[in-house]
């Protein structure tokens, strides 16, 4: 017998993809956070995890979401962006989401995402990153981000990684209102 | 049919579990350095992913292991350090490698975590992380770092984390010439 672990599976919940399958074509950025600002409200919603949800994108397209699950599984690197970043890569088979042939793709965050998601942004290749509530929200609502500086942000940029912020950002903060009122857990 | 992933199985290689169950028990800092070495070494040996690996030990047993695995599994998260953060926190069930009641557990890395990997370190708790080579080795060999800064390892050690680098260090930079030796790839 192994002395430790050797196998993980990660899953996300069932209900996970027919919300996603309903989703309309989204023609631009604010409809495209619309739509994660959705994930992210079900989720909170049905108590499971917390109030962040992230999808990568192919032109109006979510090829693969996220959902925070460090609480239900138990797992501290369940960011909502280690999820649709490790399910998108599955679907293309590729450790390389900005490889030549793949479509340009898109990561949106329902909240700017922490020094853990911005190096697993790096290492992606995605060519460019949209989120909701700012650091500073997140932060108000008891959640930390970690080391990220501005010269983080610039680490990235020179990379060509292109970053915008702030987008739909009432609305985002206001999914964090609604998990403290479903009485989530800051971790 | 789901319109993207929502499962993912991550796993070791077959031959690490035995591999680490050899491991004879290691009484301090360079015991432990020279067993995640020697991991490193036999994963470049058998020319599977980067020259990385790493090990949660609880006093002198490690109870996870990882090595990277973003070249073999396609997937750009699996550093070594991630593996065995996951896969520790799944032999306790807990996402807080910190939590009172769990043996005081020492993170060991061939190499300086990366930013994702320091931010990852963080969110799971582990109070000591113990590296070998440094981030100018890993660059020298060609392998980015991403965002760390200084301040970046000051914002750990202010939340109670303690950090040491270079443990056997010229050892450590040794798997990295193995690497190249074995026409091992960057990426």
């Amino acid at each position: 017998m192994a002395p430790f672990p050797t196998r993980l599976e990660l899953a996300l919940p069932e209900w996970v993809a027919p919300h996603v399958a309903a989703w309309p074509d989204a023609p631009g950025d604010e409809a495209r956070m619309g739509l994660v600002l959705g994930l992210a409200r079900a989720s909170v919603e049905r108590g499971e995890g917390g109030p962040f949800a992230a999808a990568v994108f192919a032109a109006g397209r979510a090829i693969a979401v996220g959902i925070n699950r460090v609480l239900p599984e138990r797992n501290s690197l369940l960011h909502a962006e280690v999820l649709a970043i490790m399910l998108a890569e599955s679907h293309y088979a590729s450790h390389n989401l900005g490889a030549a042939g793949l479509p340009r793709l898109e990561l949106f965050s329902s909240c700017e995402p922490c020094a853990m998601c911005l190096g697993a942004i790096l290492w992606s290749g995605l060519p460019r990153v949209v989120s909701g509530a700012l650091r500073e929200d997140a932060e108000q609502a008891g959640f930390d981000e970690g080391p990220v500086f501005p010269a983080s942000h610039r680490y990235l940029e020179a990379r060509g990684v292109e970053l915008a912020h702030g987008v739909l950002r009432e609305e985002a903060r206001a999914v964090f209102t609604q998990y403290r009122h479903h009485g989530g857990r800051l971790y």
